[in-house]
């Protein structure tokens, strides 16, 4: 009976639409109620205290929308708050690093790979997935990398071939060419850069935690028997930018925007 | 008596430093008490109504610190925000636009000139710094430019060396090269990239809003009798990653980060 209520999915801003995309690909009967803080991006940069006074004041936004399990579609809050918040709540919560992890886990175990970790500078400063990576393959060379304006472009709706965009992918990974094969993409923008990344890292193997994150909520919840399903926007900042934005992502995927609202909750929270 | 009561200033982040800057050269004596939202930062691809309440949130705070004045040392809440707060809060505001609006105006009154105004997505968006220009001087053509990645490089703490910014500058404003002789830095992080600026555009004049900001601000309060004063600072984010930025920033102007602390109440307000 619970199986009818929505996963909660949230991220700073449009990076976690990526993991809505897989969601729906695997569950398309799953309704879906997504929070974009973009009053408060980009999450990449800020500390963890910070962090998790945000994840927490969403979870609990969620939470009052009934949603059944809450996805961290945000590699910098699951890096810095996952655990903290996991254990405040009474709810599921799936996180987009674990994942990430054992797939290259898997990976590494069925052969050998140089890879690098891209993600934003708060999930390299927390260490979480080096050092998850580090106790299964303690063997593996693995590279970490910062990428912090990745995230701030993709919000400020750079597309993967803007100039801007490819320079500081040059600037960040250039140095890596030839002397690695597989990335994880970190935080959940990064698939909307990987254009850029390919051409300054040639062909690699990329790894998407949004597909693990999905196949990691679809065993974590109870399934809707529906065969349809909503997708409900909520937005901390402009809605109509955000709708804008949101469509541009998604429309690769055939996912419509159908309904976009302010998270009132917020901004009486602020004023 | 009112005189020994500080100033308040806030921005977004680390850009207002440079109006702090101006205020202590031209007012020594003056106490400070700043503000940096790096918490919510950067607000430049943000919608008024965010930042209204944001900046609502932050002269309340001010209000409590017994501020006799409060300088909006940004350009994007002066640019949006500044009409509705100062209608709202009975203490007087200074923002950093209309200063600069000035400045240029008298520019152009002595000499001929051919001007861009650079600043973030919303203060272009908002067409104030163009519109009160083109009252005053209708028949020199201004043109407007967004810069909307300059603030999150900044406040990501590149400097103005940073082969990233130069692209970005390049990118936004090297067709401008020979046809403009005049920069009006329209957001207070501006003044941190100018080395950049200089490579793009050659030597034009600057206008820094820091100047003008501080001569208003100088007319408008009571001043204070005291020959030494404190600055004590704030911010929403990160005191440390705050406070080593800031002393980056303010290393040229022989002032120290006295003090830092979190503004509580910021983070109450989001629990």
């Amino acid at each position: 009976m619970s199986g009818e209520r929505p996963i909660g999915v949230f991220d700073s801003g449009i990076g976690g639409l990526t993991v809505v995309q897989e969601i729906r690909r695997l569950m398309p009967g799953e309704s879906i109620i997504y929070v974009g803080d973009t009053a408060r991006a980009p999450y990449g940069g800020k500390d963890a205290e910070t962090l998790i006074s945000h994840g927490r004041e969403i979870i609990k936004f969620l939470i009052s929308k009934d949603v059944k399990a809450v996805v961290m579609a945000c590699g910098t809050s699951s890096s810095t708050s996952y655990e903290i918040l996991q254990k405040e709540f009474n709810i599921t919560i799936i996180d987009t690093i674990r994942p990430a992890v054992s797939e290259l886990v898997r990976m590494a175990q069925l052969q050998k790979i140089k890879p690098v970790f891209t993600a934003t500078s708060a999930t390299i400063k927390s260490g979480l997935f080096a050092r998850l990576f580090s106790e299964k393959c303690k063997d593996v060379e693995l590279v970490s990398r910062a990428c912090p304006l990745f995230a701030p472009m993709v919000e400020a709706g750079l597309s993967t071939d803007n100039p801007l965009l490819q320079f500081a992918a040059d600037n960040y990974l250039s140095d890596l060419r030839g002397k690695v094969d597989t990335l994880v993409l970190g935080c959940t923008h990064y698939p909307l850069v990987q254009g850029a990344l390919v051409r300054t890292l040639g062909e690699i193997t990329f790894i998407n935690p949004a597909t693990a994150t999905a196949i990691a909520t679809k065993d974590a919840i109870t399934p809707s028997r529906d065969k349809k399903a909503d997708i409900v926007y909520y937005t901390s900042g402009d809605t109509e930018s955000f709708s804008e934005l949101a469509r541009i992502v998604l429309k690769d995927y055939s996912l419509t925007c159908s309904k976009q609202s302010r998270i009132t909750s917020f901004i009486a929270g602020l004023k």
